[in-house]
This record gives structure tokens, sequence and C-alpha cells, in this order.
């Protein structure tokens, strides 16, 4: 048995890729395979309004949301989220929270300006940054509610009222959200949805159609509103497969299911690196992320050994980001409680043998 | 038995779908699915390496190109390819030879001066223009190699010392080329290459870093050369399938067996189309594409009984584009010449009965 901790493309259930692999050779009896088959077939048609309407009930979308499955992944959306709601003559807050956070500022840049309100580069951002001011005139606030690589996640969204956008690749699905509070939220699918390939887009009527600047085709999210998703050949297969783990999330008790069962794996995980004497974690207690857990070994000469003990007890993809060193459980709502567990195994057997 | 005649996403060979979808369960041996390994793991990047290198193998691609692979569609290079290559100074021709001419020609003009030099909607788009001037200033001519909606083709392309551009989403390894007249080529994956979800791009090097505007990293084709096509999460499993098929590719003649097939199999459909008295082709006869073969009954009445023949030899996927009405055979690399045939006996019973 292995156990799947790799940070993204991730994890995803064991049921939903055997269906998956069936429909690679037959699809719902059309005698052809899921790679085959027209986007414009009412077969397909059907998945890409059975993943829309799934994505609306498991997030209680409100009525004025339009739901959109994309293509190009989430750091396309770095540059559309701007171009469709921030005009030139419109400023917009952004927080800098890592690598992402500072990759979507670099975009917005180019539409109109950009204020980074708050910003935990100081301390590798080990943390979310709290108490600063957020202007009301500003269009909207850029977050990244969850940053895989560094280990940090919003346990709360900022109480303002200006519009929030997110980046939600790395936790979409993984909590109850209030999406009231967003004009816009992105997310790619290659963490809790589905395999590489696809964007999920949730985004507000009424933020739309306020910019004046010209916008190419593919890059309206008007557009794609317009034509369901369907305004050029979307990418059949990984909207399949995020529609079957929508499916699996809904037949495991729904997103506030899948919540509690991420909170007991990301509390069993940090008890360990808190109890065990040879690790810990740089993150900020409150800011840790149920997601992507960061941890370290005080000998950091023993890396090479722990990751090899992880790798024989089928634990694999541990190694951390190099921004941050060490090791990154990626925990997500495909992960077990029993291959957290196993984790901890190994955590508690090498403390023995190094303790 | 079924035959896949749909226009796209279309037919792959049977092997290269039995393939992936083990994949989809195990991959490499390494105990997980294709769907859910790191993009950065040793195996994913061999993957992507194979694919770069068997379309340059292929297609011979000169040293001075790079080929990437991208996600997002043909339909987003309508955009990207002027926004590399245009400078709001300079002015680019274009032919209009259909639909997706149209809209590459309108995202276009978003980047610089754009000329419709020739254009073919006189008459319902049912030939590729000719004996137009190519003013040598232009920056580049941009083409539509094979117009999937229309069923034509170009049989060879535009002679000049312009830089050619062109869309070969439908004709990409049916036939071969020479890479050497284009700056640019681009294509969707689903109809010969692979699934929806990826696209081929073909770029010479010195055709770069000669705007001046700021492009968004993720349209910008240096940055994803500079990262080898994983400037951020390739879609993953569409590039592992296109792997799969352009290897089956070269088992099968490489594109000179493979152009040598599908002329075999046009040269039958359109010979029967010529003699079949109940079925004429709105194409001109110079410009018939190989790989989309528009065909109409002389007597519209019986199209839905055509269709309910076909659909019962299992010919699937055959119905007309709404913009010209009849039939359809798209006829890609993976349609055998059995499938042809099987589609040839079903318009000789329909004459025999009706003729």
């Amino acid at each position: 048995m292995k156990y799947n901790f790799y940070a993204g493309p991730a994890i995803l259930a064991q049921e939903v890729m055997q269906e998956a692999s069936r429909a690679v050779v037959e699809f719902n009896g059309m005698g052809f395979s899921i790679l085959e088959i027209s986007h414009r077939s009412k077969e397909f048609i059907a998945v890409m309004d059975e993943a829309v309407s799934l994505a609306k009930e498991l997030l209680n979308v409100p009525e004025e949301y339009e739901v959109l499955f994309l293509a190009g992944g989430a750091s396309l959306q770095f540059a559309m989220a701007p171009m469709n709601l921030l005009d030139a003559s419109m400023k917009a807050a952004y927080t800098d929270t890592g690598t992402w956070a500072s990759k979507a500022i670099k975009d917005g840049k180019l539409y109109g300006q950009v204020d980074v309100i708050a910003c935990s580069k100081d301390a590798n951002y080990s943390y979310i940054p709290r108490g600063y001011e957020i202007d009301p005139s500003y269009r909207f606030l850029h977050i990244t509610s969850n940053n895989t690589i560094f280990g940090t996640q919003y346990q709360s969204f900022p109480e303002t009222s200006v519009p929030l956008v997110s980046d939600m690749s790395s936790d979409i699905f993984s909590r109850v959200i209030d999406v009231n509070k967003f004009d816009l939220i992105y997310a790619g699918a290659q963490k809790n949805m589905g395999p590489a390939g696809t964007t999920l887009v949730i985004v507000k009527k009424s933020a739309l159609g306020k910019v004046n600047r010209q916008i190419p085709a593919m890059m309206n999210y008007q557009n794609h509103i317009d034509s369901a998703s369907m305004y050029n050949t979307p990418p059949v297969f990984p909207v399949y497969v995020s529609m079957l783990t929508l499916r699996w999330i809904k037949r495991n008790g729904g997103i506030a299911g899948i919540q509690k069962k991420n909170e007991a794996k990301a509390a069993a995980l940090y008890g360990e690196i808190e109890r065990n004497s040879l690790f810990y974690t740089p993150t900020n207690h409150e800011d840790k992320s149920k997601m992507n857990v960061c941890f370290l070994l005080h000998d950091k000469e023993k890396e090479k050994q722990f990751l090899a003990n992880c790798k024989s007890a089928g634990c694999i993809g541990l190694e951390g980001h190099r921004s941050v060193g060490g090791f990154r459980a990626s925990i997500y709502n495909a992960m077990t409680l029993e291959g957290v567990n196993q984790l901890i195994g190994v955590m508690q057997d090498f403390e023995k043998v190094n303790g």
C-alpha cells in the first residue's frame, strides 16, 4: 500500500480513478472512450451540467453567481481576474502570502493600480498577515486562501466591505465557505477537485462588464458564461474526473463531512509534530494549513534517512519545497486518516531510534 | 463495432486508449495513477520530454524551433500568437477561410493592424482563396491549414517571403510539412494528437522578444520555453495521452506512413461521393480536406433516414455542422480504411434503395 502526499497533482479517491479508468475504454455505454467523444454530445453536456450543479450544491453558491470549468490552470486566472474586474483607472488590494500570491500581484499590475497592503515575506511567508487597513475604495482584495508551498491558510477571511477575490486552488472543497464574500473564486483542479487541466471559476455576475478594455475572447468570463463553459472545446477528461470527484464528496457527507475529516487528520499530524522531540513546524500556530503540513527535523543531517524511512513505509511525495526545506505532507480530501497515521508511525519510530 | 466520425474531440487509436486506461489505475509501476502524480516527478518529466522529442522527430522540427505543450485550447492561441509576435505598430495578414480563422482575426485586431488579404466567405467558405498579393512588409501571414467545419484544406502553403503562422488544430501530424516556412504553428490536441486539454505550439526562437507590450506570465511563450512547458502545472493526462499517440504514429510509419493512409481513405470516400448519384460535396475540388469530408444529399428530405442507416451500421458522429448542413465524415489519423469502407457501404446501400 502506498500513500500519496504529493502537493499537486495530488491524491484522488480510488473509486474515482477506477471509474475514470473504465470510461477511458468505454464511456456510458456509448461504445467510445470518454477521450474521443464530442464535447457537443448529449452525454458530455450531461457531465458538464452535473459538474456545475454539484459545485453549486456543495459550495452553496448563491443564484447571482456563475460556475465555470475552464482550461489553463489557476495561473492563467492571475491575468484573467484583473483583466475582467479591474479597469486601468481602478485600484485593487492584494496580500502577498507566498509564491502564488506574488505571481498574481505581478500580473495584476498589468491591468490597474495594485497595492500590496500586507505581506509576510519578512518571515519567509510563515504566517498570514493581520491588522492591516483595507481602504473601502478598493475594487477588490485578492488573497490566496491556502499557500501550498509555505503551509499557511486563512482560517477566516478578512472582514471588509471590499469584495474578495481568491485563489483557492489548494483548499477549495475542503471546508465550508461563504461565497457571498467573494466577487470571484478560482481554483486549479489538481488538489481537491480532479486531475490537472481544468480550473473552477465562481464569479458574481454583477461584477462583470465594468471594465473598458477589450478582452481576448478566451480571457473573457462573459463569453464562457454565455456558452456554459463550452465557448471552445473544454478539457473533457479533466472536467469528467472533477465531476466524479464532486460526486464522491457528496457521497462522503458533502463539504461539512469532508471538513470534519480534514480537521481530524490535521490535528493528528500537527499533534505528533508538537509531541515528537525531533520535529517542529516553521508555520505560525494560528495559520497552520489543514492541507499542506510543513515540518522540519531539528537535526537536518537526518533528513535523507527520514525520507528513506517514509518511502519504505509507502509514504511518498514528502520532500519539502526548496523555499522551506524539510518535509511537506499534503493531506487533501482524498488522503485517509489511515495514511496520516502511517506517516505518524514513521515519525514515532524515527524518534525511538534517534531521540 | 462502432466507427467514430466525430469532428473533435475525435477518434484515437484503440491501443492508446487501452494503455491510457491502465495508467489511470497505475502508472509506470509507481503505485499511483497518472492522475495523481506530481508534474515534477521524474516519471512525468520523462513523459513531457518524450512528447516534445517525438513531436520534433515526427515533424522534423529544425534546431531553431521550440516545441511546447500548453493548456487552454487553440482558441487561446488566437490571442497569444499576436500578443507575442505582433507589436502595436506592426501589421499582419490573415486569410479568412472559416469560423476559426474569423475568430483568430478578431483577437489579432486587439494587438496590431490586421489586414484580411483573402476571404472565401462569398461562397460559404467552400474554397481556399488563391491569387492574392502578400506585401512583404507583413510581420506574418496567419492561415488555418484545415477548416474542420467547411471541409477545406490548404494542399500547399502560400509561397511568400512573409513568415507563416498557422492554426493546424485539425491536420497536425496528418501529413508531411516544412516547418521552416512557419514562425509559429499551434494545434489543439483533440483531433490527431490526443484528448482535449492540451495545445501543441511550435515556435521559432528568433521570432520572439520583438514586441514591446507587457505580456501576462501564462501568455508569454518565452516563460513556457524557459521552463520546458512546466511554468505551471501542465495538463498532465492530456500530455501523456498525446505522447502515447505520437508513439503510435511513429510505430505506424511516421507522418509519411500516416499521410499515405490518409490519402487512401480520402480518395475512397470522395470517390464514392462522386460516383454515387445521391450525394455531392459542396467543397471546391482542389481544396478538399483529407480530414473532414463534407457531403450532402441532393434530396434533403432523406437526410434523417441516411443518418439512421449510418447509425445502424455503427457509423457515429456524421451530422454536418449547421453552417454547411448535410454530413461530415471526420477521418483523422486513427480512423481505419475499414471504417471508411463501412460508411461507403452504407452510401452504396442507400443508393440501391433510393437511387
